[in-house]
């Protein structure tokens, strides 16, 4: 193996494929990034429990002297390239011991490991793409990933669901406290129904992050693994064995709906953060996480508060609504994490608060776009 | 107690204020803020085993109604008063038992704890200033400060020493494998030799960076505190008790330096940077800390090599030197982490490294400044 080509190029292959690299390992050889050189195409590789990521590196600085296949360790690799600071680089192998990067005045050889220890990594065919804009599928990762469980109890709830339905690709992420749903248009496409691991949405999002939100992307689906093709990009994680479970009831009934409030979203969110710094926070056995519980009172003159108390003090605020629509007094407490999170991602400058009672479930929508649903289920309040 | 105050006064002050809070205490009422209001005046106080801070707040915005002593737990105070987005906020004590925080709509109680609790906190007494300016301290800090031990192997190594002689400042800081030397032109005063604690000389960095360079400060010295006074704040530390050792023999005599570099310092730090990756990084018993060892050599045609190896590969860069003075060879080992702290501290685009062989201490200073004077000790080649 011997090539040369442009540091920044090799960098920004380097930048995505380390997305790929896994965090810990018990094999040693997976640490490593595997540069496979044919006489024509250069290919980088990175693998982990979850997420296999191949580039093919296509560039006019790139020249290959001659082809050849190697593992270098992937951390250590990036750094260099990194550190580097020369415009070109030549990487060669020496003896099939060492890989050398040359450029300038500088020499570094890295010690390789075998190639033939490294996996095979099976890529799903590329045949009958479900295609997506960049933009669409990152805004929707981002709106939905982190609605999802973050401790094992519940192993389905650790991903992200996505199904079709004739031109609706939807998307739903849950702890089961609170609910994440995105609708997005699509073609229509045969029907799946599967579930992605929120660490390799968030790994994906990371690295289309890099690229212009117009970029076609072209999904492969298999039984058991979805592979994004992007410009010369593989990115293929596993999926989530088993069932997600139903959560077409979770959204209130109309019907059901009792007072409706629509906010200036930022005034609420930092009403939201400042309440909370009074809210008793506490790690619930039955709740995964810690949160600080706010109560949000509407009386009878339709007044809305906002309150907490914990062991420091207590705090009170009114805020005023753009509108209100109310049948009856509310009283509602629920996590202002929860809150917060939700707030973040709906878009736009108003948001409508719709809610049953005090003891069901509540749904936050942007009043200028309605393509996602946030769910937060309340508190019990003990009287 | 009963006062109002603009918002963003007051946090201004509480910034300061936050430095002198403790981060771990078993007395649970240090953990607060000493608020103090005369009819005319209001002072904060807050302290911990270090440093002790108090503030006289005099602004245009401030109307106090009502005089009052309390504690209020400091953390949480201070996370509301940024909470808060009003312009102005009114504060006063109910039933001595909670402190309220009013503004537009919001009503935040906290309970609050006996200043009678609080210790009394002695300020050395404002007489006979020692004068230096902000920048000439906070550059001096900065520059020094580093340099100091992190364990409590050598207690009197955990603070930086500062002694007068003449007209001439002088601060020195060292672990006992590098020291940092700073000499500063000052006004004759009566001769002190203290050493203040690291923490504390990062704190009052910390709170100099919000003031004007041209700030005069005055310092106060007694036997086992320094008083820093600005504007309306007063900034008091302990001392380190013991004699901070004699370094008056680190600095080689111009008579042993054989070998004289100059480097531009960027390129110098970042070729170190980049050999040091490939670093053996060992935790050393004798040394305090993790180090990455990288060589230096200089060879009969006076071309300076860097190189470093470990278990990962091998590295090795020529460097172009704008000036080289050499009567030998030289063969040096060091940590890649005390050479880039101190060029990190050395103004000026252009440093000489002065050398008396590769078992000694070496000297790296700016071209442009020579206020400053880094010394690294070598590690041990073992051939």
């Amino acid at each position: 193996m011997n090539f040369t080509i442009d540091r920044e190029v090799l960098l920004d292959k380097l930048n995505i494929i380390s997305h790929g690299l896994p965090t810990k390992t018990p094999m040693k050889v997976m640490e490593g990034i595997m540069i496979d050189a044919t006489s024509e195409d250069l290919f980088l590789t990175a693998s982990n429990s979850d997420i296999s990521i191949q580039i093919l590196v296509k560039d006019s600085s790139l020249v290959i002297q001659e082809g050849g296949k190697t593992v270098v360790p992937g951390k250590t690799f990036i750094d260099l390239i990194k550190a580097f600071d020369s415009r070109k680089i030549t990487l060669f192998l020496i003896e099939d011991k060492m890989l050398m990067l040359k450029a300038d005045r500088k020499e570094y050889r890295i010690n390789i490991m075998d190639p033939l220890d490294y996996p095979d990594i099976k890529f799903i065919s590329l045949e009958n793409p479900f295609k997506i804009n960049c933009y669409d599928l990152k805004r929707a990762i981002e709106e939905t990933v982190f609605a999802c469980a973050n401790t094992t109890k519940s192993p389905m709830l650790l991903g992200v669901n996505l199904k079709n339905n004739a031109n609706k690709l939807i998307l739903t992420a849950t702890n089961s406290y609170r609910l994440s749903l995105k609708t997005l248009d699509v073609e229509t496409y045969d029907p799946f129904d599967i579930t992605i691991p929120a660490k390799s949405l968030d790994e994906l999002e990371k690295v289309l992050e890099a690229y212009d939100e117009s970029l076609p992307l072209e999904l492969y689906i298999s039984k058991n693994k979805i592979l994004v093709k992007f410009n010369d990009v593989l990115f293929q994680t596993r999926l989530l064995d088993g069932n997600f479970p139903d959560t077409s009831n979770v959204c209130p009934k109309e019907k059901d709906i009792k007072v409706v409030v629509r906010f200036n979203k930022d005034e609420l969110q930092t009403a939201v953060n400042r309440i909370s710094i009074l809210s008793p926070v506490e790690k619930d056995k039955d709740r995964e996480m810690t949160f600080a519980a706010v109560l949000l009172k509407i009386d009878q003159n339709f007044e809305v508060e906002l309150s907490s108390a914990n062991i420091q003090g207590a705090g009170k605020e009114t805020i005023i609504p753009i509108d209100i629509k109310a049948y009856n007094p509310l009283m509602i407490g629920f996590s202002s994490k929860y809150l917060v999170e939700a707030l973040k991602v709906l878009p736009g400058n108003e948001i409508e608060i719709s809610f049953i009672d005090g003891s069901k479930q509540f749904v936050l929508k942007s009043v200028s776009d309605n393509s996602l649903v946030e769910i937060i289920l309340p508190f019990r309040l003990d009287n």
